[in-house]
């Protein structure tokens, strides 16, 4: 079966600005579209869209105003992982032989629909990521002996590293003070542990070994997929200080690249909270349980910025479709040496973390240079 | 890579029900639970939702609801043909390796915000799908002399399967009077031509060759595929007299399936109004330009049925997310002879045509037992 690369991409930067939706997808696939030399419209097969917006026939749409006439081509949603979900599927169509080349666009406005946990909602569960978000910071706090100072290195550090991202959101730095100082929105979580909605995309062209030669002298393998759905509601979780479904993705991910945490030189963590990273490092296997804050710091003070460099989902803003994928174009530009001010060193191997609900659903990828 | 069988199915009634998306997911995935030997929850690699509904996250709470905890999980949305997008990317996921087991449930309201064309409304098109259809039918009938009472001819003979068929929302004999007495929407265009929205779901399992047996006696394998997106809006059609998607997706899948139009001993085609039938007919290749309702008036007064024998979408009604899948549904108990009293003489191999907005993008898959 054919390999499976990442051959191009592009973005918009992430804001509160009130565009509709064909908008984004169009903004991000053109800016693709100008960076990726020698891709006509004729070479995509498939054209994808990741988003909860609840316009209908998006792919259609936007294949119509780039003007492409793919084959395939829908919509997918699976609320914060739709944009790996997307990636997946993308690399599935061409594995099978359905497609050689695959265009995925990520979208989402500030104030998408899938913010709202309608099914635990209705359940009379929680309805807002928040409450979910502050019963991990309690729960891990306690376990782990971990204080909401600890916790706030994780913003500080991202919003640090989002200055050298252009596309994201937050471009200031802010100080464990201003975390600890900034609204309590419960009694374990506070404004800047959050990460903000925000209006974005971002679109990524997938090609088969055979057509990536054309479009890129440096493509970027897919070599591990790694995807588990534990539950829908998140109280359903055995435990409120890990991540099951995370560490089962992370171990089929790690399987199929025959590679292991240590050959990992960069990395985007699902930061969509504070305590979502060390969670997910400790989920992963990076860190013992409880260690992930240690590793967070020790990686930090020794000047390597290799968990999100970008800026995470905390310092980049957090467009539900777009995030997987924009993700994936920050590995993609590490592996590629052309990450700029965020570069890190000796980049072969990363790894994607991308989470929805509760951490109910995760995808883990491995790319390789 | 590994063949692609269908080995299981599920269905609820197709009816004006007002029940919860999740109800209607859960009441076709229980339905093929129950009729599927040898299935367990563990068995299922992938989960699949098919919809157009605004509900998020759907695939995680079927699969939380029946006990399935997968690896790949999300839903697909492309308006009207979803439902064999649905397939077409399960199957990719079993070729590809990344699955073995894949359930794909498709399910809608009556009152499914897909029946709406936002875009085309937006740009000042058309609102509704009965003005395309009107279009179409003025189009169609001038062009190729066929008068009312011919393209009356497709409801009478679609509702008159249709009792064959447990599941379908019509249970009723109309006449050519009938229809050509029935409420006038447009001048070309009258209340039973039309196929009507309701509440319905189905579910059905794909497998990989290795795991097929473990369900089925006589699993029914997707040979042939085929899938085109000339456009997003209907006007940039350049006739509307023919569906030029739908003969770039014949093309493709009887290429695939190394099978041509003779080959075809029983068929689902995308009626959702009168006059698709006939015109699909002539687009795939089944008859010359403009002879698609002599076909259809041949294929039944010889007392084959095996032009949509289930009822197709005028007789059945049409739950969006959930008419693809159906329609996969009929051919594969055709192709098992288990279709009871809709059962075509030596049915081996059939042809799915499902479409989406005025045809301007369409899926035809080839199964064979």
């Amino acid at each position: 079966m054919p390999k499976v690369a990442i051959v191009g991409y592009g973005q918009t930067k992430f804001s509160k600005e009130d565009l509709k939706i064909e908008s984004i997808l169009l903004k991000a696939t053109k800016n693709l579209f100008d960076s990726t030399s020698n891709l006509t419209q004729k070479d995509i097969d498939a054209v994808l869209v990741s988003t909860n917006n609840n316009s209908k026939y998006l792919s259609a749409i936007l294949s119509e105003m780039i003007g492409i006439q793919p084959k395939i081509s829908h919509s997918i949603e699976s609320l914060c992982n739709s944009g790996t979900n997307s990636i997946v599927s993308a690399y599935s169509y061409i594995k099978s032989g359905l497609a050689e080349v695959v265009l995925i666009s990520g979208a989402e406005r500030y104030d998408s629909p899938g913010q709202i946990l309608e099914w635990d909602n209705l359940r009379g569960e929680y309805k807002h990521p928040v409450f979910w978000a502050s019963i991990f910071s309690k729960s891990y706090k306690k376990k782990y002996d971990v204080t909401d100072e600890d916790l706030a290195f994780v913003p500080v550090k991202n919003h640090k590293h989002s200055k050298n991202n252009p596309y994201a959101f937050s471009q200031k730095n802010i100080s464990i003070e201003d975390v600890l100082n900034s609204k309590k929105l419960t009694d374990d979580l506070r404004l800047l542990d959050c990460s903000r909605p925000c209006t974005g995309g971002s679109s990524v062209l997938l090609a088969s070994e055979k057509y990536c030669k054309q479009f890129t002298d440096c493509p970027i393998w897919i070599t591990g997929i790694g995807q588990k759905t534990t539950f829908a509601s998140f109280t359903k979780n055995q435990t409120f200080h890990n991540m099951e479904s995370t560490k089962q993705a992370a171990k089929s991910a790690f399987n199929m690249a025959k590679r292991c945490q240590n050959d990992i030189d960069v990395m985007e963590i699902h930061d969509a909270f504070s305590v979502c990273e060390p969670m997910a490092l400790d989920s992963i296997g990076f860190s013992n349980q409880g260690e992930g804050i240690k590793m967070i710091k020790e990686s930090y003070s020794s000047e390597s910025s290799k968990i999100n460099p970008r800026g995470g989902l905390i310092g980049s803003g957090h467009p539900l479709g777009a995030t997987g994928i924009s993700q994936t174009i920050e590995i993609t530009q590490q592996l590629q040496s052309k990450a700029n001010k965020r570069q890190v060193d000796k980049a072969n191997i990363g790894l994607i973390h991308n989470m929805a609900a509760a951490a109910t659903s995760s995808t883990v990828l491995v790319l390789e240079n």
